[in-house]
Order: C-alpha cells, then sequence, then structure tokens
C-alpha cells in the first residue's frame, strides 16, 4: 500500500494528551468565569462568505485571510471572533436582549508568515456587551473585574490590568494642537515601551510636524508616575479646557473608583496613559494586561470600548466593550516560562484497574463500574500481558491509582488500590476504594493551571 | 457607508443564545461521560494537508471535501475525527500509551448538498480506543457502557444499543456459499429495514445470482426473533461450520456476557443480526443506536471495530474500535421532535442585580461580586431606564432571580430578591440571597437535556 508521511501543518498546534488536558483545564476555566459575569456562550461557523468576513476589508487581514471557492460560493475563514459576532448581532438583533453579553471561544485563522511562537491557527476566547443605541460607562468599569478573576481562578498573581480611556488621549492631543496628527501621534506613543522616549520624540517632531514644547509635554503627560489616584489627580488639572477629554477623564474616573467594589485589588490594576491599543476601532476605555514578571511578552488580554460594532452590516448603533485573550499563544507562552503547573492531573484517568487473569476480569469490569459511578475516572487494563507490563502501563500513562485484581482480591471482593506516587497500597471494596482515591485526588483536582 | 447584507451560510448551524446555552450543555455531557471512562481530550487542526487527509481517498469524500490553495500549500478541511486521529497516533506513536485512548468533540466539513437536516459544518464526538498490534475483545464489550450512560446522562430512557459482528455475518456468508458475493450482500442487507425482506430477497436472487434457497435462509438467520440470549443460542447451531464465524461467535458473547457487569440495562441493548454498517472498515464487533420511539430518525450513535487504524501512514498495525455521536445532527433531531428539556437553565445568567439610581450603583455592584464569588452566575443591568423597562429585562432574558436594589435597600444593604416565575419577592442580604438563589436553582441545574 503507498503511504503518506503523517504530518501537522506548520503554524498548527497539535498538543500531545497531557498538554491537550492542561488546555482544557485552561479553557473550562475561561467558560466558567464568562459564564460566572452573565456572559452567555455563542459559537459561530468557522466558514463565513468572503464578502460578509471582509466587509470592512483592507490592510492585514486581505492578505492573512483563507479564502476560497467551493461550487459557486465564496468563502473566506474567520480571522477573529468580532467580525462573526457583529453579522451575529445584525442578523439576530430583533431575537436579542440588550445589552447582549456573550462570550466565545473558538478557532480562528490567519495565514501568518510561519515563526516560532506564531499560529495560523488558534483559539481566541473573547467576552464582549453590546448595546442597543447605548451602553453604560459602569460595563467598561466592570470588565477589569473579569480579567481579573479569569487570570486568578487560572492561577495567576503577578499580572497587572493596565487601563487608558482614548477620549483622555484626544483630548489631550486636541489641547496640545494635534488633532491632525492625532492618528499618527496614537500611533506613535503606542511604540513608546518597544523603542523609548527618546525616538517617540524624535518621530513626532521630525516625521509629524509636532511642536517640540508639545511633544515634551505629551511624553511628560503619558509618563506621569505615580498611583491610578495620583494620575486622576494630575489629569483633572486639565480638566476644563476640552470636552472629550473632561467626558474622558470621568469615565476614567468612574472606572477607577469601582474598581475595588468589583472586587479587584490595587496590585492588580493601574491607569496606564500610554496605552492606546491601534487606531480607529477603540472610542472610551482600553484595557492590556500584563505578566507583571514577564513584560516581554506583551499584553496577554486586551480590548476596549467602540461605539459602532456591526456598521457594516446595519443602520443599527450598536456600541459595546470587549476584550480578547489569544489561548493558544498564552498557553505556548505559558509552556515556554515553564508557567504551568506540574501539580495539576494531566493523566486520562484517576483510576486503572488491572485485572490479572482471565477469572478477575467480571470482578474488575463490576470494580470499574462502581468507580465510574461514584466519578472516578477509571480505565480497565484488558490486554494479556506480563505482570511488570500491566503494572507498567499505570506509570506510563501517569495514572495516579492502579487496582490490583488477582484470583485471591476478586474471590475476597476488594482490589489492591497503589498509590502510583507513593507505592503504598491497601486492600479495599470497590465503593472504599472510589471514595479513597476521590479523597487523595481532591486537592490535584483543585489545583489551577498556572504557577508563577 | 456601504453595507453588507448579514448572513449564515446555508448548511452551517447558529443558534440563539437559549438554544446555544442547552448545545453547550449536552456537549459538556458528553465531555464528561467521556472522560468518566477513561478517554483523554484531544483537538488537532481543522485544516490539514490535503494529501494527508485524502491518503486513503476515493468515493464520497473527494466530492465533498473542502479543499483549497493557500500560498504554495495544497489543503483541506478535515471531513472527519478518523482520519486525523489516524494521522496523529501514526505520527506520535512513539509519544503514546497504548491501549490510547481518546475523545474527540470538534468541527468537520463536508460540502453536500443542501437540504433540511444536513449540516456542512457539524460537530461529532468520537471515542476511540487503539491498540499497537493488538486490543482485547474486552475493550468492545466496554463500548456499550459509555454509549449507555452518555445518553443516560443526557436524560434519554427509550434508547436501544444494537450490536452485531461482521465475523460472524462474514462467516454465514462463507457458510452459504457467498463470500464472493459477501461486498454485495452485505449493502444489500443493511438495507433491511428501509425496503423490507421481500425486495431484499429480490435483490440478492436477481442481481447477485444468491440462489434462492441460500437468499431464504439468510433473511430467517438475519430475522431471527427472541432475546440477545435466544439469538446466542440460535448461532451456536451454526458453530463449527466456519473458523470465522466461530471467532466472530465468541466474540459477540463475551460482549454480551459482559454487558450486565458493565451495567447496562438489558432494555437497552440487543444483539440485532442485521447491522453490517458499510462495507470495508470494520472487521469485528458493530454498533448502532436507535430511538424506540423514533427508529425513522436512524442511528444516532455508531460504530465499530477496525483492524487498521493508520495503514496509510504507517507499517504499525494499530488496530482499534470506536463510536461517533453526529452531535449537530442529533441536536437539530431532538429540537424537531421538541425532546429538549423545558426545565433546563438556558439563560444568560441565574441572577440580574438592578440598581435602582445611580445612587445604589455601587451596592449593586458589591452584592453581584458577593454572588458571583458564591457562584451565582450574575449581570448587573446598568442602563438608565424606567424602573418598568429594568424589570422588564430580567424576564426577557429568562434569567429566574432580579434583585432589585433601591436606595432604602442600599441603606439597609440587602436586595428585593424576585422570584420572576412565580412573583415572590423577599429581603435578603447579598450573602443570603446567593444562598437562597443557588439553593432554588439546584434542581434546574443538575436538569437533564432530553426528556422522551
Amino acid at each position: 500500500m503507498s503511504q503518506v508521511k503523517p504530518h501537522t501543518l506548520s503554524g498548527f498546534m497539535e498538543l500531545l494528551p497531557e498538554e491537550q488536558n492542561m488546555m482544557e483545564r485552561l479553557l473550562d476555566t475561561l467558560r466558567r468565569s464568562y459564564a460566572l459575569y452573565g456572559f452567555t456562550p455563542l459559537d459561530t461557523p468557522v466558514i463565513e462568505s468572503a464578502d460578509v468576513l471582509l466587509a470592512k476589508g483592507g490592510g492585514e487581514t486581505e492578505k492573512q485571510i483563507y479564502r476560497f471557492r467551493k461550487g459557486d460560493s465564496d468563502l473566506a475563514l474567520r480571522f477573529d471572533l468580532t467580525v462573526p459576532l457583529a453579522k451575529y448581532v445584525a442578523l439576530h438583533a430583533n431575537e436579542l436582549t440588550f445589552p447582549f453579553r456573550r462570550y466565545q471561544i473558538g478557532k480562528v485563522y490567519r495565514g501568518e508568515r510561519a515563526q516560532r511562537g506564531r499560529f495560523r491557527e488558534f483559539y481566541q476566547a473573547d467576552i464582549d456587551v453590546i448595546g442597543d443605541g447605548k451602553l453604560d460607562i459602569m460595563n467598561e468599569a466592570e470588565i477589569p473585574a473579569v480579567i481579573y478573576r479569569t487570570f486568578h481562578a487560572l492561577g495567576l498573581e503577578k499580572f497587572r490590568i493596565r487601563v487608558n480611556n482614548r477620549k483622555v488621549l484626544n483630548g489631550f492631543f486636541a489641547i496640545l494642537g494635534l488633532t491632525e496628527q492625532a492618528g499618527d501621534v496614537m500611533r506613535t506613543v503606542d511604540k513608546l515601551e518597544k523603542i523609548g522616549p527618546d525616538k517617540v520624540r524624535a518621530i513626532l517632531t521630525e516625521d509629524f510636524a509636532v511642536p517640540a514644547a508639545a511633544a515634551d509635554e505629551l511624553l511628560s503627560f503619558i509618563s506621569c508616575p505615580g498611583s491610578s489616584a495620583d494620575k486622576l489627580s494630575f489629569l483633572e488639572t486639565y480638566r476644563g479646557r476640552n470636552d472629550i477629554f473632561d467626558a474622558g477623564l470621568t469615565e476614567l474616573a468612574t472606572v477607577v473608583n469601582y474598581v475595588s467594589a468589583f472586587g479587584v485589588p490595587e496590585a492588580n490594576f493601574e491607569v496606564d496613559l500610554t496605552i492606546a491599543r491601534g487606531l480607529d476601532y477603540y472610542t472610551g476605555t482600553v484595557y492590556e494586561t500584563i505578566l507583571t514578571d514577564h513584560p516581554e511578552i506583551g499584553s496577554i488580554c486586551s480590548g476596549g470600548r467602540y461605539d459602532n460594532l456591526a456598521e457594516y452590516y446595519t443602520d443599527r448603533t450598536l456600541p459595546g466593550v470587549g476584550i480578547s485573550i489569544g489561548v493558544t499563544r498564552l498557553f505556548y507562552v505559558l509552556q515556554e516560562q515553564k508557567m504551568l503547573s506540574e501539580e495539576i492531573l494531566t493523566a486520562p484517568a484517576d483510576a486503572v484497574v488491572i485485572p490479572m487473569g482471565a477469572d478477575c476480569t467480571a470482578f474488575a469490569v463490576e470494580t470499574a463500574t462502581v468507580l465510574r459511578a461514584a466519578g472516578v475516572r477509571t480505565q480497565v487494563y484488558f490486554e494479556e500481558r506480563k505482570f511488570k507490563q500491566k503494572i507498567g502501563f499505570a506509570d506510563r500513562s501517569g495514572i495516579p491509582f492502579a487496582l490490583i485484581i488477582g484470583s485471591d482480591e476478586a474471590a475476597e471482593g476488594v482490589a489492591g488500590v497503589k498509590d502510583m506516587a507513593t507505592g503504598e497500597q491497601r486492600k479495599l471494596a470497590p465503593a472504599d476504594a472510589a471514595a479513597y482515591i476521590l479523597s487523595a485526588l481532591e486537592a490535584r483536582k483543585n489545583c489551577r493551571v498556572i504557577t508563577d
């Protein structure tokens, strides 16, 4: 028979079972955390009509998109979860209740140049709150709580949610007389962390004709030191000079004001005036989240407020606020940084029942049935092998408990329950074995995915 | 701005929030049930190299597959989860522990002619046990238990798992002297339920030159009445005439013998000699599962034993046994038959906190934070609307509890907790409200997805 060499495409993550179990725990934690905040799960097709996905069009998207024909149809794979959400909300607006809060965790596709740590197929985990016509600022104030609880539930402690407000920046640019260059200025400011203040200053003055004094004031403005409260006080000194600025400052103050009522510790939150998040989409609060010990990784959860989700599909004004976690990249980074818990249970089962001979099979099956009914994830090792190989199976698969059943045990109605980590063994009836295993594993099952 | 009409491609399921919540419960039940049997979750790319996916090639697959180029690459979307599994196991064989038990729930793609109830993108939920070189018959005996527990956990009672053994059929065809026509005979027998015995007899004798006496014996054989035990006794009368038949009969007897030890009630299981399951893939036990009140729907969970999973990728012999549930179609059918539970909680949240004025917002946020910490899925309704519209929100979104917070309540540190179904209202402190809501919803949260 002619054979094909099995391979997985470059840029496509495919995990081994232990890793996949860890990923499942991560995804499950995201689902639970998002659901706790009243976001409803959504699922949309991976394939959409190309005209729908490319309604906005332009730029990197068109280059990277997977687009193809099938019969008469011009199709494409979704490259994010925001465009499908816009389509969904525009299409089903009359059947939804607003504000509409949804989460979606799904694969998206971008034909990027392959490079280490970059994926062409990757999971995004998004939440958005969509209003009908308008949306209260308090929805923006709630987002840091969702981010905090989500990463806290994953096991992270050393992270910081940074917020800013686009109106504050745009208003300040107007105060400096830079409204015309606002886009260029915003893009340049976004590079501050990467290239440093000197280069930012040079680009502003040389490339975008920003007067030196304005560039200096801008740099000193965004680098304002101190706590979030200090920064708000500093911003108040500019109040009254521009309406957009004032509106943004009031919004930012509201977000800061409610952070602790929402349960976010001060250490995990800060106002950061350098955050701009791209150019034309966001219109209010913007968010980034960094690992404080690994700022070089960049933001692991970003988003912001936008004024009109679905303008390419409907005249209905649908403002919203949302954030996105690039899960596949996050998982990759956590693996690289050895930040995934080694305590967590990644075995395919909690227990393996091993009948030592054909006469023990029936009791082994009954034992497994009791364990499963009690909620113990159980395999039975049915293969005819030597004793050593049978026990070796539990070891190789990392299954924490082996229940060895020989003729004597079967006759007695017990199993030799072996703790594979300690080697300790005790004879227990099936129901007792189930209780013993569940109790022994309780701590490991509640273990969080990440250690930092 | 030029707009695109938002639409979802025909043949692609896109659910409204309540339906999606139901689907999530269904998928979650499958994951838990599969995991309980020691299957490890797996995830493989949706896109694979076309040469990998089409290694076997031929027939309907090539016609239906979504295949396209990106740069220099010839790519395709997976059309099932078995071929990606074969690739995965061949590629990672040295890193896996055998028998390798995996489950995978994921979307697959087939460009079928669009018609009602047929989907081009649909979820499959598969389990497989893969042996290295050989695999004990007990693995085949365990599969009905997984099927039973899975559908039982979903809430189904009126279903029956039908099993047969391909060796029994092939051996019997040999006894009748029909080895040469075995494939044609198998395909014809497969149509028995659809076209009836007379037409089967006519096709066998007229199209495939089966002697009339052989056709009669074949029809009487496969229509053998009685219990599974009766059928085994009947089959025993043929023992000793063909080795393949004898081996198949021993396997079938083993499967039947262990069914009750695995916890499968007799009413949910039967030997059915008419089941053939296609032609060339399966080599031992085969499975189908029907809804006893809706046999017209056909099998909702099928599979069987195969001798060589990955022969197109590796010389290593990898026998296995697996089953697959077509989840999207199952969900569609359950909706059609109105078999989805109306008791189940499909709201985006368990509770919505409604501050009646700006001075109540802080306490509303604190209340929501307490509820969430206790595990109550909670929204806060922040929009400035009239009282009636605020309460109307809880109603429209189907959220079972509204916590109304006016100035008096905020001052007292309580909320007016309204049971939206009964209209009953009580004043409770946040922690008491959490306990009350969790206890009131316990029954609905444990509710099963399907009612039959």
